[in-house]
């Protein structure tokens, strides 16, 4: 049933959701610029209020800037931040409405309508950058990559260390690459739909 | 060169992200309840931190339901909510943590050591549970359906009138339905990668 209702073929249902695990382990094959432009390209249409598009993306490609990255991390998160092909911050810019005036143009007043106050504009970067988090976790899927998202870090100790202008907020770090050896913990239980959804 | 680094088909990539627009308008045919559990039952499988899953939808399909919701919706909202042929509240469940045990099977002490406090529930909910948002939008697309997010709405109306728990918080207010007559307005800009993407 849950096949015949979509549109979207079945290939495609579990190259982005249906097998597609959050790896704890990476193979050795690095992840390429080409891979993260071309998920890129693609999930930029992913639709944000105001066209906000606040999020921003950190690659973590030295040694240097990974030494300083799992500093930061929680024990439990230190080893597959260090071994990943590729790690990414995902962030969020929390002076996104300087670009309205170019990215909404059939309303560039929204910038000093709506975003003249930074809790305001934090609340909708954080709601807008997370939506976007999620359309690049499944970009990462279209591209045949494994996504490790993790949320334990010392959030204020990421945004110091790369943020130095204090005008972005972390969101997720993301491992990125092939999955390696022992890399999924059995999958666990997902809410059932009668949980999930109610209709009035 | 964009599509040639990703695994996923060009049509899917064109359904989910390409082709795909934010409508304005819709056609009358109805949105199944089956196409919403299509849809449910393949996003689940995004992941969120600690499998909180703290995303909740209610369908509002009743003309009563409809018209108490947009009540609470922005002016330029409201037409296209009360046409739309369906209208999905999505929102987050605070007291996600309730489900850990269950849902989170080899680590049910999660529940006790991270989420006593009602604030860093309610962040892990906003985030987690936007996350799926997007996950949300991408599935609706993946039924060949358009979606229409807004976030231009009295959230704590919304709460009061749909969620008397207190425990619920709205995230987005989305239309779902297949596009009408001059659906779409004209794309915005996206920014380019190099306005979001940096390497370290």
């Amino acid at each position: 049933m849950t096949t015949d209702a979509l549109v979207l073929d079945a290939a495609a249902q579990d190259l982005l959701f249906r097998e597609a695990r959050t790896a704890n382990t990476f193979s050795d094959e690095p992840v390429t610029e080409e891979q993260i432009q071309a998920i890129y390209e693609l999930v930029k249409y992913g639709p944000t209020a105001f066209n906000a598009q606040p999020m921003r993306v950190v690659l973590v490609r030295s040694d240097e800037a990974r030494g300083r990255l799992v500093e930061h991390m929680m024990d439990g998160n230190k080893a597959k931040t260090l071994s990943a092909p590729l790690v990414a911050i995902l962030a969020v810019d929390n002076e996104f409405h300087e670009e309205l005036p170019t990215q909404l143009p059939h309303f560039p007043q929204a910038k000093d309508l709506f975003f003249t106050e930074r809790p305001v504009r934090e609340s909708t970067a954080t709601l807008n950058g997370a939506l976007q988090a999620g359309y690049f976790i499944v970009g990462v899927r279209a591209a045949g990559l494994a996504a490790g998202p993790m949320t334990g870090f010392n959030a204020a100790g990421i945004n110091k260390e790369f943020f130095a202008d204090g005008e972005h907020s972390v969101l997720a770090v993301v491992n990125i690459g092939k999955p390696g050896e022992d890399a999924w913990f059995p999958r666990s239980p997902r809410l059932a739909y009668d949980e999930v959804v109610t209709t009035v």
